[in-house]
């Protein structure tokens, strides 16, 4: 149950190098990544899954060192679309046709989203993008704690650095965040006993009854 | 379990009026909510939710008259903060201090948070902020799915009026993303038995082995 695991998890600050996460819960969250739902399903974003030892190391290198990206096992990078085109509108449309049949109405759906999107900033449609890949980050972080996988999504690294490493340039993708995957070393972690702090009631809710 | 309800879940199109989501697991997707990360656990955004039926009719008029808001029993409003300010983390950190006691390495780290933030646009900022509220999103979609209850994430609205409706405005909140909950009136909704889109695995996925 995720909503049981709402406290177990925490941004894992030390995982135990000797305790690789299963190839079978990095499938199921996997599967959830692709599984979160999009703005008009046009899933924006490409899951990079870096297992190989030495990209992880230069993928720390461009993280400050952090040591969850090696001591971990798996690293998950969301890699935003730089922009929407008319190709990557008209490839959503396509498949949606090719998978539930021709539809009109649909057609006329996707045009008028390109009649939104494409006049649009290039800013703007990677921000959009963007967004739809943190839901899929939030999918990812509830598959992984409803697995019992500990997880550290981590935003503070050098995307350049991370795109070139990863080999997005000119692929129209960007990285824009990460969630390492691993064990977490309960006896070596700062944070694994410290109280979770959240806003109260009063600063973080508002009921209009 | 939410990994087995990822097929379930779907963006509703029909909601049944007559089905309201019940307060107990509409508190458990608040709690979700809050229980979700967010970048240095600065939590930059407020959940409005509306049960009040006369606002979700004006939210609605603000929402291309989309039934979800009025046939379903509760909105989430996601509100982003417009930006960071030196107030905003003081007080982040005045509270991780008061919960965890007293810690010069967490003052160190939001001084340093705030020579980050704070000579950014407020445009950046607000991005940081909203993409925030997103993994949030996710969490409140994956909650809902896991107690079986019917939800449609919706960008397509019109923020200002939102704002003007929900009384955001002057406390520096601004609507970027709502969650209709409800149940679903599958004898009436056109997208429940259609086939899940999702891209290939050529498309989606990149291993790095």
């Amino acid at each position: 149950m995720f909503l049981e695991k709402l406290d177990w998890r925490y941004a894992t600050k030390k995982m135990d190098p000797s305790k690789p996460v299963s190839e079978e819960d990095v499938a199921k969250i996997i599967h959830a990544v692709r599984m979160a739902p999009t703005s008009s399903g046009v899933q924006p974003f490409k899951l990079i899954v870096v297992r190989n030892p030495e990209v992880r190391e230069q993928l720390k290198a461009a993280s400050y060192g952090q040591s969850q990206l090696t001591d971990g096992s798996h690293v998950l990078v969301f890699a935003a679309w730089d922009n929407y085109s008319d190709a990557r509108i008209d490839a959503v449309l396509d498949q949606v046709q090719e998978e539930r049949g021709a539809n009109e109405g649909m057609v006329a759906y996707y045009q008028n989203l390109k009649n939104m999107y494409l006049p649009r900033t290039q800013e703007v449609n990677f921000e959009h993008a963007s967004r739809q890949a943190y839901i899929a980050l939030g999918f990812a972080l509830a598959a992984a704690a409803e697995l019992g996988v500990d997880s550290t999504p981590m935003e503070g690294f050098e995307p350049a650095k991370f795109d070139e490493i990863l080999g997005l340039e000119g692929h129209g993708l960007k990285s824009v965040v990460m969630l390492a995957l691993g064990h977490r070393d309960a006896d070596n972690d700062w944070l694994v006993n410290m109280k979770k702090v959240r806003k109260s009631d009063e600063d973080f809710l508002t009921e209009i009854n």
